[in-house]
């Protein structure tokens, strides 16, 4: 069996290979399409009809970036020993994305105020990604007794969540900023673990 | 013995009082300074003396809600049966303070991006009082043996008071609002409940 592959798609593969590389070693701002363009042998006419502009590119080089995000928490859902690990992965996963990719963000910081509705878009699907993921292992451990029973897992997750939404944010919102300082990172992560630890105990029988 | 009033005193005490209640029933942006100077029979220039404009006006009635806010805290200090307790009266009490007083902050969500610093000191002051007054109750805990003992009881409330600060920020922040709407109080405030409650038995022995 051969899989037939459209030539359009290598081709927007190699695009956003190139702008992911570039937004990731020089920031949003200072990649311009035309060394995009140079980068895949491409004209610049070729470019924009594939990519109307810079910041829908950018959020193109997100949905990948995300896919790869969920796909990872996908494959770990059934390995957690439990509630704490499947909490612990997660957290992880998510440090290690936003430091693996923190000039990525740049994005970020540049248009805090004024996010595209597509970003919202993506951020809410990987909300939805780990309430699903979480709340599953919420449910296992709860047949396993280890945990009381509760109503509603989705709800406890979302509660998690923000809970750890409000470690991530605190840090540095009274600064008026949006995105927290690569050097802030490693101190919200401790606190976020330690945040996990208090709550899966406190779900515990 | 007799306690000396400076009048500059009771006049100031009167324009903080009508101008809490303007800002309160009409809110920031629609009270004006001449209705103050009304309210209170003096001319514009003499009370332009006591503030120099609205804004400076506005963050002495914010200090003096504050002033009461934490008294009230204070007062409580030593009531608590427990540590659920404890947590329980100062969210209900930051509730009752933001629901009371809801209109009052209009004018916060009219300069959601641009607080003056004076506001963020205030937010400061509030955050280091309850920090004292939460972890002297985990302090008693301990030694009651009811929860483990913790290495830093502040850093302990300063996790907590982050989380819960997640729960209300993040119903509200994908609409890029800073102030959450008077309908989402209430839903706001039972899953800080919720936080609370789980929290707490998480850090029980």
């Amino acid at each position: 069996m051969s899989i037939a592959i459209d030539p359009h798609d290598i081709k927007k593969e190699k695009i956003l290979e190139s702008a992911y590389n570039r937004f990731l070693h020089y920031g949003y701002s200072k990649t311009t399409m035309n060394e995009i363009a140079g980068d895949v042998s491409m004209s610049k006419a070729l470019l924009y009809y594939y990519f109307p502009d810079k910041s829908q590119l950018y959020i193109a080089v997100m949905r990948k970036l995300t896919k790869g995000y969920l796909e990872k928490l996908a494959q770990h859902a059934d390995d957690f020993l439990n509630l704490e690990d499947a909490f612990t992965f997660q957290i992880n996963n998510q440090h290690d994305f936003i430091v693996n990719n923190y000039n990525f963000f740049d994005f970020f910081r540049l248009n805090e105020q004024n996010l595209p509705d597509t970003i919202w878009e993506i951020i809410g699907e990987i909300h939805l990604a780990e309430i699903n993921l979480l709340s599953n292992s919420i449910r296992k451990e709860v047949e396993k007794k280890v945990i009381r029973p509760v109503e509603n897992p989705e709800a406890i997750i979302d509660l998690l969540l923000d809970a750890l939404h409000g470690v991530r944010v605190s840090s540095f919102s009274q600064k008026k900023a949006f995105f927290p300082r690569k050097e802030q990172l490693e101190e919200i992560h401790q606190k976020r673990l330690l945040l996990v630890k208090i709550f899966v105990k406190g779900l515990m029988n």
